[in-house]
């Protein structure tokens, strides 16, 4: 297997190299920094924890493995014309994040969704307008069938704690696929439920517990909802990027946000709590671990946790996202009636969506996702990019080969994320140790959006959380 | 939550808090040590790799993170007698581990199973002779339907490449249980089966995939043999105890085995490789990486391994076994015409055996196991001992309560384990990603026994491994 280095690989290696025994080190093990909390992870979800501090008064330090805040938000400026590399969009129903934005002046744009609708599955091309797909009237009914049943489980998960459902053991027992190849047999159907899946989640349907579905979707208002565009969860984007979110916190917070630091181990102690990272160590009374289940699970603790704990984190793996952007100098897909949208099996982008922000260049998204997402992750940039400008001429025409710029971002292989968009639960982890999501471990506290009771793995499920962990933590103090 | 500490844990914190500035780091952060071929980790696998290039008259060193070699094989000496609190039993048709035991002048000697075997399934409790566990008539029938087509599909995988099998996906988009609930119906049968697969993988059925059982018993001569004592993979252990394999190969290696040193990162370039651990930094032309998976993945890579690689890791979590052996004055279990032996899912053990070792005291052994283990392990060993013991004199009398000695081995809270007996996949993993289990990426080569051809899972396949890895080094040097 080829190994392929970038300079700047190369010398991010050597600068690490050369840190480790540098001046930092020995001071701080002499003398460790001490706030009375400590958070580790600059996104969402520990930026809020941090703002929530800070409106308390408690002092604080948050710890960033990356040299930029915002984690699974990354937003990409093209002159000035901001655009969103990982989470995008919001919905009316998502009440902290719409709160957060106008309190940061950030301006809200819908988005846009004109024009007929590409779709290409199990071998069938067709176009369509509105919201109901263009598939065969049997399949329709069978993939309204699973949603129908997906509901009413859905509403037996207590909201946040799908670990306490009558039936969480035989949901658990289930992959989503195993679950519903019972009562889905069409072809065209299950092709649909398939593509669902891996687009809504990043995830294949034959990997993720049905369990951990219904967590997802009953907290964020049912599957219809999630994937709707008016009226639902990708309703509206922000002109400034979601990133400014993180960007605007941050700047407030001033160097009480330490970038390049990532956290190694985390010591409790009956006095408080020791936590180690590349370049220094800090002292706290308490910490709240603000990054995903599988990341939280890399950090060495002393004494262990509880073993439930470290069981879910084993069991949280990351699904798979490469977001692709091509900016045009023309809307050739509008020209012809055409949305943006394309829904397909046939190729590498599984999903597409005009991605113009407002006042900006015509621009479409693709997404590669989940298996697909695996396959091209590490791929050589130019071969993506080919390879998904010709998947987007083929529905919506030669002018997509040449795009004034293209640039994508591949989730999976970023060290400190490692997948996108969310964590999601293996069968039989969640009804067994679904417990130990959000339960504080003496002095270490759980935040991020997979520990959301609402909104799990969206933006608005990381606000939530990092509200809640500093309510705790204010609690305890 | 309440967090317990005990003094040796405050310590070892305090130490490794002042280690981290100290004069070590320095000097090597400035001049890294070099050998031809680094090995991360000295257990059974990793010490083999390194027999193998000593042989070749290859330079090397393998950093251990334990102050101890052999893994997950662990022995204590009560007075002079070995007991193995981790990996023990052997097999006749393991023929590395018995050749290695011969060369290092270790004794083997047959496991005792004389006498009745208890039994307790589904609220029912019964005694019986031999090898057929006593269940109703109907139930035997099912279990032995689920050996047949586990057989029958077991042939269907290619030696050591499940991933090739016709039929791999469907296997794989199966949890072990999803599959079996479809033809075993009885309530006893699926008590049977349950209770297999958490004490033979430490692992509960519908957390596993289908393929990866696949995985495990056809490398392993099936399910039968796997579970067999007479010429079955339980048929003796080693007087001296396994872990004295480890101890014997590292003896002769010196000071080319470092203790005490936990591997955090590993970056490639085009001339070699840097290992960063506490404690210093290595450089190579080679590494063999011969940890679990699980631990494999919490290393950071420089540049990113492939995306198969990564996704494999998150989804390859590991078992639980706590080991619990009891000492007595004498073997009242077989005053009484019993074995020793015990298959129950009424309480926390859920499998029993004589442990006496050749001229030494009478002993039980029992296992918690899988989601038994989770519950129990990180309690107060006080309360793991009384419920051990209460457990125990329920089938065998009530001498079991009175033990000269009793110890337990929490393997799920070891941190440099993290789980025992060994990692497996969940659903929809290994048929995807399974072909980066061992494929080198660039001069990372992984060896442990999950990456083993035959064996899977077993000391003998731990040896395969580190014969296989270093041949692999040999080969591309």
């Amino acid at each position: 297997m080829a190994v392929a280095f970038t300079d700047e690989k190369d010398h991010r290696a050597v600068a690490g190299f050369c840190r480790s025994g540098g001046a930092l080190d020995r001071e701080s093990a002499v003398r460790p920094r001490e706030v009375e909390v400590l958070i580790v992870g600059a996104g969402l979800a520990g930026l809020t924890a941090a703002r929530a501090l800070d409106g308390a008064g408690i002092s604080f330090a948050v710890l960033e493995a990356r040299d930029r805040v915002g984690g699974r938000t990354f937003s990409r400026c093209v002159g000035d014309v901001v655009f969103d590399l990982g989470g995008q969009y919001v919905g009316e129903k998502q009440a902290r994040i719409l709160a957060l934005a106008r309190e940061l002046g950030l301006h809200q744009s819908p988005t846009p969704h004109e024009g007929k609708t590409w779709i290409e599955l199990a071998g069938r091309r067709a176009s369509y307008r509105g919201a109901i797909p263009k598939l065969p009237i049997s399949a329709l009914l069978q993939v309204q069938l699973f949603l129908w049943l997906l509901d009413r489980a859905g509403r037996e998960i207590p909201p946040g704690e799908p670990w306490k459902a009558a039936n969480a053991a035989r949901f658990d027992a289930h992959t989503v696929e195993s679950w519903w190849r019972r009562f889905v047999v069409g072809r065209s159907a299950r092709a649909m439920l398939r593509l669902t899946n891996r687009m809504t989640f990043g995830v294949e349907a034959d990997e993720m517990s049905l369990l951990s579905l219904l967590q997802y979707t009953s907290s964020a208002h049912g599957l219809s909802h999630m994937t709707a565009i008016e009226h639902g969860s990708q309703q509206a984007y922000f002109v400034e990027g979601t990133q400014s979110l993180s960007t605007r916190i941050s700047e407030k917070l001033g160097d009480r946000v330490v970038l390049g630091v990532p956290v190694r181990r985390i010591a409790q102690d009956d006095q408080g709590v020791s936590v180690h990272g590349d370049g220094g160590s800090w002292r706290a009374r308490h910490v709240i671990v603000a990054v995903p289940p599988l990341l939280a699970g890399q950090i060495a603790y002393e004494p262990a946790l509880p073993s439930a704990r470290t069981a879910l984190t084993q069991r949280f793996p990351a699904g798979a996202v490469i977001k692709c952007i091509a900016l045009y100098e023309r809307p050739f897909w509008r020209e012809r009636g055409f949305s943006g949208e394309l829904i397909s099996d046939a190729g590498a982008v599984g999903y597409a969506l005009d991605a113009t922000k407002a006042g900006g260049p015509p621009a479409l998204v693709g997404f590669m996702e989940g298996s697909t997402a695996r396959a091209w992750s590490g791929t050589a940039p130019d071969e993506r990019r080919r390879t998904v400008l010709t998947e987007l001429a083929r529905y919506f025409g030669e002018e997509a080969l040449t795009p004034v710029e293209y640039f994508d971002q591949d989730w999976a292989a970023e060290p400190w994320t490692r997948g996108c968009s969310a964590g999601f639960a293996v069968p039989g982890a969640l009804s067994r140790y679904g417990h130990a999501l959000r339960a504080p471990c003496g002095r270490i506290h759980w935040a991020g959006t997979e520990t959301a009771r609402e909104w799990f793995g969206y933006m608005e499920g990381a606000l939530e959380s990092g509200e809640r962990a500093a309510a705790e933590v204010l609690a305890s103090s």
